[in-house]
């Protein structure tokens, strides 16, 4: 789907210089390896097809994520990871705000990134708002005020990603997003992912109750995670002015429950949470919550694999950048 | 001297886009950002008063060290250091190649760095060579065969640098170099480093002598560092056909032996030889290495701080890249 996208919609004469991708939300690898991989053969196809100088194109890299993030081993991984036909470099601090000088990117992707919200909405864990998220650690969907403050969130972070970009972005460059969205009319704890999430938050409700944490922490704890409607989103990237959406395909993620164990999920919402639980309550809490997780996700496991849970997607959205500012 | 570099050999139009700034070994910090901000300092005065556009103008500075230097640190210690005026990036690999795209950079900036070697040279320690380096852990000066095996290593890297950079930078950009050299008739043994280099040989000597390492380990390790002849740079400076030098000037590096003290000297040496000793020998016995350091050190302080051993010098150079290739 890059590979088309570059082919049909890259609106750019061959760079004179480099030619600049940014992977937004990269992670330490491998994943980012695989995705510039693919932007690059697709660029070099485009080129060398139609402008036959190919061989003088070079390609600089840049990895963008979190300061927090192990840029160290990022390196070390792409290190190892040769041969490789670009130059590289680490890129530290929030998307949600310029990274690079204007018009310097010429391609940018992220991948699983933007569902992360700048901050916890705080009107949420606000005991005084109507907005206050009692007894949960994440936007269910099933409370109308505390669905809009993420909401509200998300669309502010959006809109911040898109007008950051929007000034980092050649004229007809391309920026390709791969984000969760839930199904028009589903909720998110109706969805696999929230039901997870749910799970846990007993979890930290039960340890609260034994006494190992504080009510309090609990209570102050909410996901910075927001996953969209996918129509709601569609009207958001629809509105921005500075791109054009070129596609949204809609890729159901199926689970194939078949071959699913306990132990791989909680292995996986460790990996996505561990690091918040970690800041919020303290490392050595971590272990005892996703032992507890995993007890009770596999006690759970044929209610929470239940196939009317599944109504999740991914949405590949190809966006570029309009030449009118 | 950088804020006059720029102001007189900067002989470049004003950047279109964003002013690149790179400094080629980083570590992590903080020289490196004064530096930086020395250099936007000096380049946004000469725009503003040559072309009135320097609010327009962004900077994006690459930090680039090996790939096993300690970017996060590095990238925390960026985060701390606001408020800053630039986008920053790192970039992790060996400078003795190519790191970016041709003709992307404005401004290059290395501050003692390149007295390191990319290896140590092997016929040093080579039983079989006339240059083995028996009973040395570094070129003293001494040995005739070893110097010349150290000088050409040095030439050699030299040159991959400079060739690198040289595609790297656009023309009329300009290159910083801050290293250390030695004057001309003096052997490193007989300067102030090259003193403290022969007492850490005598200590890891002392230690396989205690059967504590082997003599084998000691034998097979040499500093790959070289500190040229200025007379020597200066010419292979001269020679390289893509950079003009502007300027060299010599600046003596008088210590103050009146505040200084043994304990500072071994912390100031283990911070330069700490990992190469760590990976040699092993993390054990790194401790004891330079306890054992301090102790040699304050028994012949007198002996070392002899002022006949401070013959040492940097050396700031200013190499502008030529418009002709």
């Amino acid at each position: 789907m890059i590979n088309e996208a570059i082919r049909d919609k890259l609106a750019l004469n061959s760079p004179s210089n480099a030619f600049n991708i940014a992977d937004f939300g990269c992670s330490v690898g491998p994943n980012t390896f695989i995705a510039v991989q693919n932007i690059i053969e697709a660029v070099e196809l485009k080129y060398h097809g139609n402008h036959q100088n190919h061989q003088s194109l070079e390609f600089q890299v840049f990895f963008n994520d979190h300061t927090n993030n192990d840029f160290n081993t990022l390196f070390k991984n792409l290190h190892h990871n040769h041969p490789r036909k670009f130059f590289a470099a680490g890129v530290p601090g929030t998307f949600h705000g310029r990274l690079f000088p204007k018009s310097s990117l010429h391609f940018g992707h992220s991948s699983f990134a933007l569902q992360w919200l700048s901050k916890t909405p705080s009107e949420v864990l606000d005991t005084k708002s109507p907005a206050w998220n009692k007894g949960s650690i994440h936007c269910t969907g099933f409370h109308t005020e505390v669905a809009e403050a993420y909401s509200s969130q998300f669309k502010n972070d959006m809109e911040t990603f898109l007008n950051a970009r929007a000034q980092e972005l050649v004229n007809g460059g391309l920026l390709v997003i791969i984000m969760p969205a839930l199904q028009d009319g589903v909720l998110l704890s109706q969805s696999s992912i929230g039901v997870t999430f749910d799970l846990l938050g007993s979890c930290l409700q039960n340890m609260a109750q034994s006494g190992i944490i504080s009510q309090e922490k609990v209570e102050a704890f909410n996901l910075p995670i927001y996953i969209s409607p996918a129509k709601g989103l569609e009207a958001l990237l629809q509105r921005n002015g500075f791109f054009s959406v070129e596609k949204i395909d809609r890729i159901t993620s199926n689970m194939n429950t078949n071959t699913l164990t306990a132990q791989f999920l909680t292995s996986q919402l460790r990996a996505v949470t561990e690091e918040l639980i970690k800041g919020h309550f303290g490392s050595e809490i971590v272990d005892a919550v996703f032992e507890l997780f995993n007890i009770k996700l596999s006690e759970n496991w044929f209610s929470i694999m239940d196939t009317k849970n599944q109504k999740f997607m991914d949405l590949f959205i190809i966006l570029s950048r309009n030449f009118s500012d």
